[in-house]
């Protein structure tokens, strides 16, 4: 699901992530609550999301703040499924944390 | 394939289209041409793309500088890419310009 923008400036997350192709358990699951979870929190935007056929993934998410996107890289339950990705369900991820300066949209 | 990460600040432009699920035609071929493209521009640091099964994707490029950026917006081939994209191969997307601010990478 693409959504829309947002007026600048604002900060995005953007975490790519190549999944281990062995060790599935519990992934959709823990998947399903951080999305759940990551929209109750204060500063959050929006999110998008998508993973290839090779496992290759890329998730973007949008915050009002650089505090925001602090207070929930700190959140409890976030800090446990992080951990479990980086031993369990992820081969390699990288978090790049950007202020958007500007954005256009069509269609 | 994931990239390594660059020392900040960068630059990353995110790329978020939909495909019409109907007119492919010359998409394959325009999009190799645009990666070979790219990679020629002076400033540009790496690329991560990723489309899913529901047709939604993520491109995300890397720059040294925003002035890098808007010249390979400029670029006569990728213009004329772009508004076919616009106007047969995409149902909606988006561009977003964004400074990378800090970024962690693990495995």
């Amino acid at each position: 699901m693409m959504i829309d923008t947002f007026p600048v400036p604002h900060f995005a997350v953007v975490f790519t992530s190549i999944r281990r192709p062995d060790d599935a358990e519990g992934y959709e699951q823990a998947a399903q609550r951080m999305l759940e979870l990551v929209r109750e929190q204060p500063g959050f935007l929006g999110v998008e999301s998508v993973r290839g056929d090779d496992g290759l993934g890329i998730t973007v998410s949008y915050w009002t703040s650089e505090a925001a996107i602090h207070a929930w890289k700190e959140h409890p339950q976030h800090r446990e499924i992080r951990e479990r990705g980086r031993s369990t369900w992820y081969q390699r991820c990288t978090t790049r944390v950007t202020r958007v300066e500007r954005s256009y949209s069509y269609g």
